[in-house]
Order: structure tokens, then sequence, then C-alpha cells
């Protein structure tokens, strides 16, 4: 229907479709709630406000009317729902319309993978806006940082840019390379500033000068900060503050104060996808960051300013999205209570929801369904730790070997099959044989979780391996989209494993295997199995899997339905809490170390990564970089 | 300087080219002043805020550094000055950005007017940004309410919106045609929301089912509002609510209270072009109207935020304009005061504003100079007011007459020269003779003013032609663009000239002339000593000039300097008050009496316009329309 012919409706000559009677209205556009008013809806908008009649009328006397919720940062793969299954999760819930930056599906499938989220979206209720992926893989393939299924270059983005549902470029998390004048991430930034379109940014802890170098190429929002200043001095830089509350980043806490005395139109309330199934399920999606928000004191009104008209201000959605106004599309959410978020109903594009199943016969096929785990069998010694001099971890396959111990200060490669080595100076290796020994004790940079955090923090400790009495296990990340049999290795503390492993092909962003274990023998088992599932999560122990979720969609996502996933959630975050992990959300945390635009200590399918220093460093301090 | 150059000065690595040192920053983003902030600014942009080094400096400790004022809705036509003059008034005042709606000079001038504007503009160190105008003519053609020089149709705004500095559909004043489904208006809606571009509106006193049709089609924004009640349903219905106060229409008063309480993001305060030279030059521009919101007790930040980001955001400029952080054109505004708006420097483009005169040798040459009135002469006799009884005016040279006496109420019309008229019964008029004779007394609608606004009220009083004893006086309108001869007559009260008449090419928004006088004779003079010195205001008693101001350009502005138009307006007030007229604004008020789409009753080239109804009505009530 076209809106000339709601004329009619506006005007009150013709009875509207659909009216909500007499609801408090939580206006976000004049900043108040008022009662008493009548929603008149035809054609899918809002066509007046005020006294209207219609052909179908809900009684809505002390309901709260509020825009449907707009997510305006989130990652749907990370719920391992496919979109269909997300949208029956998080539509009844409230949350009507995402913005989603699609890069765990296009690090693994590529333009195809986004193109499919698209697709699969417009059966669904729910409005899937995609960003461009900026980062694909996260940071710039020149520097060599790791492997990923797929790259978006410059001439991708120009591709999805004209995309109707893509509307941005989303999160530039490759900071160092736009302060350091990349070309790959500029390119990208020019094309989304010559359309005008959003950008999206991701700065943890960039503060000072380097920040304002950062907002300086046009990237014009954060969803990072951790803490009341570094929130504050974006908001100064005049960035669009996210406030995330996920599943592992809970950031409302430190934020809370700023948005009760800052003016907050450019701040919003986002998940950034870090729901897990079961807090989904529990605790709600965008609705629960709201509750969160009012628990923390922040005005409802403001709150729900936060999840609505200020993400639509920003995406330049708000021509039809974010308000209840005449015109805009009739997304509303009606509430029994507005501080609990208690929803009563949900009407979309002016229809009442009601539980909707894919269609009949519908069964959305994603490219490469089931086969995108590519991997050759990986035995325990690929998992054995030997060090190389070159600043790298070695290879797979590669035979050059050192054997140390801390008495001794020398150093000299053993060089075999005419392999070229760089050697810098080491001053704590000793002797040196052929064959495989382990180092009796090292000085090693560790990967040290912070509970609660996606940060990690660079611990330097002397280990001689894994070691449980102190939680010190072996961490490794298996590229698994080329078999190039690339594994990097390296050590993490603070998990809590006392027995067996736990892989999974959710490992942001390139999304290779994280594999983290008690020793090599589970690990290599944990990852073979991944292969045969086709990719999820798996825990195994004394070689025989615990529990196991298959995730068949690019390894991220499943067809099953939400409670399924919940159920498997909570089965594995038990398992893996018998087997030691007391983590919050263990499988989340794990994903995220291989992340390596999040400072500090990262790793990938090519080893530790230094974050802050944009490279692959050493598991052993004492070698030179 | 591409941004990516200026990545250096961000960093702190390079020094700036201009450094702003230890400013009271009045941050917009945030909504919050502090100080101590140093502004690095190089390439004409914003590059770093915090400490920075420059090589040149500019100490402003105690100074406040606001964004260059932005005025979301202006005439620049209406001070009457060429964009170089105007620029030269408004810069050093501290606006630094205009968004104008180039109407008057398109009525007069069509698309070249518009082009001539932008291109003079870019000489100045003003931004002026332009709207396509909706509604040139202002009512619609097919409807004859009016003539105009030259006509906008679709198809010049879809050419129009391609130019860069066009960025929005003008004030779309025509709301009776668009709720009336007219289509001529709706194209050009339709037009602007497919660029997703924003949509100016113009809705005066429309409230209820008929104001939510107005903003269910797309139409964004109002200046128009004149009452709290009026701007806060406009708030509430999603619309930008601009608030005016010019030298006529003065709303901050009334809707003041609204903006200490309402959520002020959707507001913005404009001037609407409404200042006229001698309170541009006594009182200031937009500067003024900050001042004014400050008097009425509005928050400081909040009315800077009104007139800098919440423009910007609107008409989606905030990515260069509208604040100061990185990576925003450097336009600063250092005030000593902020209250007062106490301007100390002004840096334009990151540059310090001197004072800036035409080019060497620059003679902007607008189209058709001097030439713009195009009127046969006319006698007095023209502006005899005769009527005939088919519910419009008689035009110049048709002579059709009428006899009338209030002792009777029948009524028959002389046909002449096989003229066909279409009677309605009227009850009053008896005698029916040849040749001219005026009516002793009838019952007629009058122009009612109302000091201080722009619309007016329609009076029925028992008259018998002009009355300075009742400051009833004739007013008439005399088409000047086509020598179509049309002349509309009616009668005007409240405007106080005892003798002599006043005329002026200024007559929103076709810009005929606009002429009110104590007699027929002097009526005459001054439309023919327009045509005489090519458009302007002219004053004149007993057929003498008794001062005049040349408009040569389209017969609206002027190249001469604001002083100059300035010494010619208290001349001209003066000289009008001396001749009875003691309003505040007589020449805008006068020439607003032409607008058919400000209620409720005005006058054109066709005759008395009731805009309520949009319709050209008969100046005597007995006849039945």
């Amino acid at each position: 229907m076209n809106t000339i012919d709601l004329l009619d409706v506006a005007s009150g000559i013709e009875k509207a479709e659909l009216v909500i009677k007499s609801a408090n209205l939580v206006n976000v556009c004049s900043s108040e709630i008022y009662d008493e008013t009548d929603i008149a809806i035809a054609g899918g908008i809002v066509a007046g406000l005020g006294r209207y009649k219609g052909r179908n009328e809900i009684e809505a006397k002390d309901k709260y009317a509020v825009p449907g919720l707009i997510d305006g940062h989130t990652h749907i793969e990370m719920c391992m729902l496919s979109v269909t299954e997300f949208a029956r999760a998080v539509v009844p819930r409230g949350t009507t319309t995402v913005v989603a930056d699609p890069h765990e599906i296009a690090n693994v499938l590529g333009i195809k993978g986004i193109r499919a989220i698209l697709e699969e979206a417009k059966a669904t209720p729910l409005n899937v806006f995609c960003m461009a992926p900026s980062c694909v893989p996260s940071t710039d393939p020149e520097l060599g940082l790791e492997t990923s299924g797929a790259r978006i270059g410059a001439e991708e983005i120009k591709q999805l840019l004209q995309l109707e549902e893509v509307i941005g470029l989303a999160e530039v998390m490759n900071y160092g390379g736009v302060i350091a004048k990349e070309e790959e991430v500029w390119t990208k930034i020019e094309v989304a500033k010559a359309l005008k379109m959003p950008i999206d940014g991701h700065a943890p802890l960039l503060r000072g000068k380097e920040l304002n170098a950062y907002v300086l190429s046009g990237v014009g929002s954060d969803h990072e900060s951790v803490s009341y200043e570094e929130a504050q001095e974006k908001l100064r830089l005049g960035m669009r503050v996210m406030v995330r509350e996920g599943s592992v980043a809970k950031n409302m806490k430190n934020i809370a104060p700023l948005l009760k005395s800052a003016d907050t139109r450019n701040c919003m309330l986002v998940t950034d996808g870090d729901r897990t199934p079961l807090d989904l399920q529990k605790e709600g999606y965008l609705d629960h960051v709201f509750r969160r928000a009012i628990e923390e004191g922040i005005d409802p009104v403001n709150a729900v300013q936060m999840c609505t008209i200020n993400p639509a201000q920003w995406f330049k959605l708000d021509g039809s999205f974010g308000s209840i106004a005449p015109g805009k599309i009739a997304d509303i959410v009606l509430l029994n209570n507005l501080e609990r978020f208690d929803v009563e109903k949900v009407v979309v594009n002016g229809t009442i929801l009601t539980d909707f199943a894919p269609r009949s016969g519908h069964k959305y096929s994603y490219p490469e369904y089931g086969t995108t785990v590519r991997i050759k069998p990986v035995k325990p010694e690929d998992f054995e730790l030997k060090l190389n001099l070159d600043g790298k971890i070695n290879y797979r396959h590669r035979l050059t070997q050192i054997n140390t111990d801390k008495k001794s200060n020398a150093v000299s490669p053993v060089q075999q099959k005419n392999e070229k080595i760089c050697v810098n100076p080491c001053k704590s290796v000793s002797q040196i044989e052929g064959g495989y020994t382990l180092y009796t004790t090292r000085k090693a940079r560790i990967i040290g979780l912070i509970e609660g955090e996606l940060l990690t923090e660079e611990l330097v400790e002397e280990i001689s391996g894994i070691d449980l009495a102190r939680d010190i296990l072996k961490i490794a990340v298996v590229e698994r989209h080329h078999y190039t049999g690339n594994i990097g290795l390296g050590f993490v503390k603070g998990f809590g494993l006392k027995t067996g492993a736990a892989a999974s092909s959710i490992a942001h962003d390139s999304h290779n295997i994280v594999v983290i274990g008690t020793n090599e023998a589970d690990m290599a088992f944990a990852c073979n199995r991944l292969k045969e599932i086709g990719g999820g999560i798996v825990l195994c122990s004394g070689r025989e899997v615990k529990n196991e979720l298959e995730l068949p969609i690019a390894g991220l996502m499943t067809d099953k339905r939400l409670d399924y996933v919940a159920k498997k959630q909570n089965e594995l975050e038990d398992k893996i809490s018998e087997m030691g992990c007391k983590l919050q959300a263990p499988f989340i945390t794990m994903s995220f170390l291989a992340l390596p635009v999040i400072p500090a200590l990262k790793i990938t399918d090519k080893g530790l990564v230094d974050v802050g220093k944009r490279k692959v460093v050493n598991v052993f301090v004492e070698c030179a970089q």
C-alpha cells in the first residue's frame, strides 16, 4: 500500500486496519510517556496517533506501547542459531530490528554467507540490516597474523554496499591499521564515506591522541568501552557510544553513571551478539540489556530511546524505524510493565505476532552446509610446543627443534632439510640435539583470562609445559578452511580445565578451530571429532566425546531451535564445569581468545599475537622479537 | 588535504596548522562544557581535541568555543542582500552555515535564480546549502490562486536534488494539497523520499488528524508553531520543531517552556529569514535567536545544540558540520561570553576570519538584473474595487459594474461586451446602472493584521471603501512577471497609513507587487515607480516619492552593503511611520499579506484568498461563494 492511500485513515475518513486503543505511549521523539493514546495502523504503517477507530482493535489501557527494539550492533551467528530460529527467539521478546555485522559467517563463507543471512531474514518477521564487514579477516592479510576462510576486500565492500539491506561499514576493528594509514582499511573507509554511510568502530581501550586519529578517519561509533572515562572520552570526541551488556562482556555497570549524567542521544544499548543460547532463553536479548540499564538506575524513557530512535538515527533508519509516529513501520511492543519490559504483545509490520514456523517445506540451505571444517587428521604431536627462533611458532611438519635449559644463555639453531631459519639471539638455550626435546622451564608469555571481559592480559611466568596445579593449559588454533595444516600453539591461564580438552569451530573472527586441553591427545581427538560433525563444539576426555553440539552452518550455527541449543549449552557447560572449567561463559571466552584485535595477547593459527604490536610473538620471552 | 594526511596531526607527530589553546569547549555531542581544551586544526579540519601544539596558536583561556551556528531554515533573499553581503553580515556574528530555501528568487527567476545563489555563495566563507523549493508557486498552479514568475515542477526538483549543495525538499507549504492528495506536491515528496532526503514542512496551526496526515506523507519538520501546544503536538508526532524568532514572527516566548521540559534533540532555533536589515545590523542574526532563547531561560548548551548539531543531524550534514570533533570542518566561534554570545573570533574552514571583500573585480551578475518588474503602466482606476458576481474580483479592463445600496436585497448584474458572467444571488444590491459607481456600504471581508504574526484574521465589517478613520486601507497585488495586467483588490485593517501609498516588489512568494494605499492615485504611482527602479520598495504621497530602496536582483535583493540597506530601512520606516503606519516591521508584514498559504485571509493578483478553503473569495460577503 502506498503512503498516499493511508491518508484517509490518518484523516479519520476511513477506519484503520488495527487500532491499539488507549495505550500509555512511550514517545521517544518528545521523550515522555502519556496515556490514552490510540495508535492507528494500516498497510503495516502507523497512520495516526490520537483518537481513532479500527476494524480491529486491541484494548491497551495501562499497557505501555514502545517502538520495536533495535539492536544496533549484533552478530547473529554468535547465538549459534539460523536467522529463522534467531528471529523466533528475539522478536517475541520485543526486538524487531537488528543491525548485524555478519563478519562471522563472512570469515568462513565470504559474500555468499552474507547473502544467505539476508535471504533467510526475508522470510522472518525480524528486520535484518547488515553492515558490510570491514575486517575479514580481522587483521590486514599483509600482516600475516591469521588465516581466514574468506577475504572481503574493498571491491567486495563496494558490492555489498549496493545491497538495499546493507547500510554501512561494519566495525573497523583494525584500528591499528587505521592509525598506521594501511591502504586496505582506508580504501574501505573511503568507499563508505563517499556514500555517506555510517561507519561503526571498535576501539577497545583506545584513548588520547590515537583515539583522536581513529575518530578523524570517519569512524563514528564504538561498543568496546569498559569504563566511564573511556566511554566519556569517546562521546566527547563525537562518537556514538554503544553500551554492551552480554554474556561475557558486561559494560553496563561501569558506563551507567555516564548514561545518567550525559546527553544520551548519542548512546545506544547493544548486545554485540554476546548472548549465549541459554542466556537468550533465560534472560532475554536486548530486552535484558534494557532491564540491566533500569537496574542501574537509568531513566526508562532514555533507555527505550537508546534501543530505538538512537540506533535508528545513527543508521539513518529513522525514516521508517525507531519511533511510533505517522509514517513509520508499525513495529510496536505492548508491555504490561515498562521497567521489567514485560511483553504482552508484539506487533510487527502492523500485524499481531503469533508464533511463526518456517514456511511449509522451508528448509533454508546455507552454502557448504556441514562441510566447512577442512582439516587433515591431526595427531597429538602436532600440539607439542616446539620453538624455532625466527620469532614465530613453528608449523606442523617443520622439524626444526632446539633443546634448552635455563642454566645457560647461549643459543644456536638446528637447521634441517635445508630450511632457512632467521636466528635471533636468545639467551637461555644451551643444548642442541636432534629430535624433539621439551624445554625444562622457560619464561613464557601466557594468555591471562580476565573474567567477564574479552580483553586478556599478557602474563609472563616460568613454566615447563602444561601445569594443572597452576591452571596453565595448552591452547591451539588449527586452521580449518584451506587444509594448510597451520597450528598456532600457546598457553592459557585461568580456564580451569582439569581433564580432557574442549574444541570449537567458533573462534573469532577467522573461525579456525580453537582447542584448549590438559593433554595433546585429547586436543587432537577433539579437533578430529569436530571435522566429523561438520563443526561445532566438542568436549572430550580420554579420547571419548563427553558432549558435543553440531553446528553445520559454517561451523557456527545450527538450524535447530533455541530450546535444543540452550539445552545443549547447559549440558556442555555442566560437563566442562565437571571437567574443571568454572568460567561463566567458557565457550564464548574460548572463542574470543583467537581474536587478534582485542588486547592484549591472543592466539591464531599463526601463533601468539601481541595485539598492541600487531605481530606474532614467541611463546618464550627470552628470545628477542 | 585528504583526511589521511591529517592523521599525524591527530597523533601529535606533526604540529597542527592552528591550535585554539585552553578553550572552554561547549561540547554539543556530550552536552557539557569543560575547560582547558586545545583544538588542533589542519587542512580546514578539526584534527584533535586535548593537548596539542600548532605552528599558529590562539590563546583561548576563559573563551568559549562553540561550533559555527547553523541556521536550519532561512530565506537569504528576505534580508534583501546579495549572498556576498549576507555572508559578510552573518558570519562575523557566528553563523557559518545556512540551509536556505531559495524559493523567493525561484518564484521570480526559477532554477537559474537558485544556481545564481549557490554560485555566488562559493566565493564567500558562508556554507550555503539549499533545499529544493517545493512550492513554486506556493499553491498548486491548477488552483489558479496566484501568478508566479516561474514554476518548479517535479522534473525541476529532480534536477535540483542532483546538485551537491541541494540537500532536501524545502518547506512543503502546500499542506492542504498534501492532505488532499494533489499529484503535483505528492510527486515532489516521493522524489525526495526515494533519495532519503529530508523534507521540511510548513503547517501553521495544523493540528489533530490533519496534522497526522501531513506527517504521514513524509514531511519531517515544521517552523510555524506559535503556541506551546502546537509545538508539543508536532514534536510528539515525530516532527523536528524549528523555533522561529524573527523581526515579525516571534515564537520563542510561547515555545520556550517546551524547550525547557522536553527532549530538545528534535528542536532547532531558526530565523526563517525573518530578519530585517536593521534588526540584522542591530540585534544580530541567529545569534539573536540564541540570546532570546537564553533570555527565556533555556539551558545554554541545549540552545547551542539547537543551532548546531540538531540542524546538522536533521539535514544529514553532521558528518562535517555542527560539532567540534575530529574530522569535522573547523568552523568555530570563540566567545567572550556564552550567554551573550559575545563573539571574539570566528574560525571558518580552519582560518581566522577577517573582513572579506568580494574578490577584486568581482561583480556577481544575477540573471535579469534590474529588469524583473514587467508591468504595463497602471492607472488609478485600475485600483477601484468593482464587483462582479462570479465570486471573483474583476480584472482590469473588464467593465462589468454593479451599483448597490444597502436598502435592498436584490441583485442583478450588468453584462457588457458579451462577457459571460456567472451570477450568484447577492442580497444587498439594488440599483444597476452603466459606468462606475461605488457601493455605498457593503459587508466586506477585510484582511485583519495581527501584530507580530504572519497569520491574519478574516474580519467582516460594513464598509463604503477606504476608511482612514477606521484604518481600513486598500490593498492590491499587481502581477509583475508576465504583463498579464492581473490586479487583485481588497481591504486591509491595522496597517495605519494616513496618507499616500507603499508598494513593494517583495510579496511572498510569487513576488508580484503588493501595494497598500490611502488613495488609488498614489497606489498607481508607486507601482509605476517600482518598474522604473527595477524593483524594490517605494513610499509616495501626492504622486511624489517620499523614499525608496531599489532592489535590482529579482526585485528582492541589492548588491549594496548591509549598512546602506539598514540605513534605507531606517529611513523608510521613519517615513512610513510619519505617514501613519506604526507597525514594527511594516514592509515584511506587507509582503506576507500576499502569501496564500498562511491563514486566514490573504491577497494575490487573483484576488482575496481564503487560505483554509484554498480558493479566491469575494471581497463582499453577501455573495455566496
